[in-house]
């Protein structure tokens, strides 16, 4: 963390500003991403494990699903639905062959993590989200917002399952 | 947690025993696993995301990599030899498909982390376990240890990779 980023924060907390309005990487300029104004929190990548998920076909990624605080306490009292201030990453890396690994197996039969493919977040504001069922929704590719549309394609699916949320914790 | 493991573990912190000798439930009988001796450490399933794997064959799992300070420092750094002192823990859960997501998709893609499978730790102390490169191993199913045999095969096959550690930081 660079020394201008670290008072960043430090003032922001003295502030009493919520850390999700800070920028991850210390860049005072990070773009929010589009429709729901959401930035990337900083420390997400420390947050706790809730799950893991493979998709095939044209996603062909590997995920983790990381909780803040509130979310993780949320999933693990079965908790529905989530209080304000959950928030959920899903992080994807591509869906790679470890060579390595297979080797070391002696056949062909692991899966690993690859580059990174891109990060979406989950924000539980049931006033500034009303209408999305009190989540937004944002995703990032190489740290920057994707677009517009991508963005409106989020509510609609997750609307699918109970509240909003895919994810079941694994224990 | 129970009174009595709360208390233990303050007394252990007090006498300055490392976190990993504590049981993991509070039950101050935990076994220890066979050869290397190894407890649950606990909080463990609150550490940091390394990496997530999938095998195929008569594996068929999911496996999430958590590490604790030590053990995440020391992958973010690209510090080899890992120190005295990091952990890794390898969960794994059966690799299952999730019907609430290809449903939710409107194609079969999506496979999720079922019922765990048991639990794989890692730990660092070169001087107590110099024999196997410096690296202590223990497998836990349902929060007992496995037998003596299953140990036995840990070290011979980690041996094939640097610093006897497989998986790679996902960033």
């Amino acid at each position: 963390m660079t020394r201008i980023a670290f008072w960043l924060i430090a003032v922001a907390i003295v502030a009493g500003l919520p850390a999700s309005t800070l920028p991850a990487s210390g860049a005072a300029d990070e773009e929010a991403a589009p429709v729901f104004g959401i930035k990337i929190p900083p420390g997400y990548r420390d947050w706790k494990l809730i799950s893991v998920a493979h998709e095939e076909g044209s996603l062909n990624d590997f995920r983790a699903i990381l909780g803040n605080d509130e979310a993780i306490k949320a999933f693990r009292e079965g908790n529905h639905p989530f209080p304000d201030g959950s928030i959920i990453a899903r992080l994807a890396w591509k869906y790679v062959a470890s060579e390595e690994n297979n080797k070391a197996f002696g056949r062909s039969q692991s899966f690993v993590a690859g580059p990174p493919i891109n990060l979406q977040l989950m924000v539980k504001d049931s006033g500034k989200y009303a209408a999305t069922g009190g989540w937004g929704f944002a995703q990032f590719t190489n740290g920057k917002p994707d677009n517009e549309a991508v963005h409106k394609t989020c509510a609609p699916c997750h609307a699918k399952t109970r509240d909003l949320v895919f994810t079941h914790y694994a224990p």
